[in-house]
């Protein structure tokens, strides 16, 4: 964040792979701790992004064009940037984001194995040039992913139902991203127990930002 | 079109401009003379993208950042292009559309002042990088539009609630799309009667695609 103002802490991973149950509970300690926290969720968080996720996450639109897809995620980040993020930021809060852009290069790009270049191209467009302070990628085998999702709900909706192979490349994904920007994204090993994943998170999160959890600014 | 097969032509201009009247003489003339049309508005014309246009249209929605505005422009058109315009090409047909990515320049990067440059990729995303044969820009004073929408229509919709001022920027626009391109974009004066509009349309038609219109193909 070059206002060197509040921190953008985005939680990453396959459907399934626990980042969600990760993100809740560190916000939760955030909270205890008696930071002010905005948890947020892409697609989502306000009125206009949460009509663009139900068209995305409608089972009838079979039909829908990959690049349609992508475009409606960056139409809902863009607006949850503009409406919820950067106000955040400027009050110096610890916003905590469940999926950010990361998720459409490694679902849209890897996965619907669209032009990497376009992708990254829509990315700025959509977050509006913001990058995550840090991202925590949680990591689970697609195998062991498949097995959550089924006990979770009753049949997977139209973007888990793509199948075990889809999974594969963008869990592919999420590690070369993990490659490309060691110091943001860190990779989170998620077939450890829920308690083990939060303290592991916990650690890293206070380590990095020792200043700005202590001083109140980076 | 590298394929050489079927036509795009696109009619735009300001709201109010006449150009969806046009476009509908267009495409009846098309019809009459025994030509497989196919007609479509942008944004529109399929399940996903009538969805998108029903979030963008809507007054509630006032809180809508510009760049979200883009991208859900670029979404509808996206599913269009695939859906719809890809296919018919495909069958050697004339597909008409009433508006296409001009409209995200004009009215989104130089109405509502975006990076022209961030307008441009994003259009590329959103028509899957397909370029209309002829574009046909019908241009008409803002001040003569204001008077033809208030009595339209009892009140403005969102989009062209935004004022003069910011007709005259899209008007602008196009003048300069249409100077960048000018073998594809063309000016027609739009002051004139309905049916003189019309024959100058018709008339720079078939004067550049005499082959498409004799032979079936270009």
């Amino acid at each position: 964040m070059s206002e060197n103002k509040g921190l953008l802490i985005t939680f990453e991973g396959c459907d399934g792979s626990g980042k969600s149950t990760q993100a809740s509970l560190f916000i939760g300690r955030l909270q205890q701790a008696g930071f002010p926290v905005t948890p947020l969720r892409d697609p989502g968080a306000n009125a206009i992004s949460e009509r663009i996720r139900d068209i995305l996450l409608d089972n009838k639109h079979g039909e829908m064009s990959a690049w349609t897809e992508l475009l409606l995620y960056e139409a809902a980040r863009a607006q949850m940037v503009t409406q919820q993020i950067v106000p955040a930021l400027g009050e110096n809060r610890i916003v905590v984001c469940d999926r950010f852009y990361d998720s459409t290069t490694a679902y849209q790009g890897h996965g619907r194995l669209l032009d990497l270049h376009l992708v990254s191209a829509a990315n700025r467009i959509g977050s509006c040039g913001l990058v995550p302070d840090l991202t925590f990628i949680i990591d689970v085998e697609p195998q062991l992913i498949r097995k959550r999702v089924m006990r979770r709900q009753g049949g997977p909706d139209r973007i888990e139902s793509a199948g075990l192979e889809f999974q594969e490349r963008v869990r592919r994904g999420y590690l070369a991203i993990a490659a490309e920007e060691p110091l943001r994204a860190l990779i989170i090993p998620g077939d450890r127990s829920i308690a083990e994943i939060q303290s592991h998170i916990w650690q890293l999160f206070v380590t990095r930002f020792q200043r700005f959890l202590q001083h109140g600014a980076l």
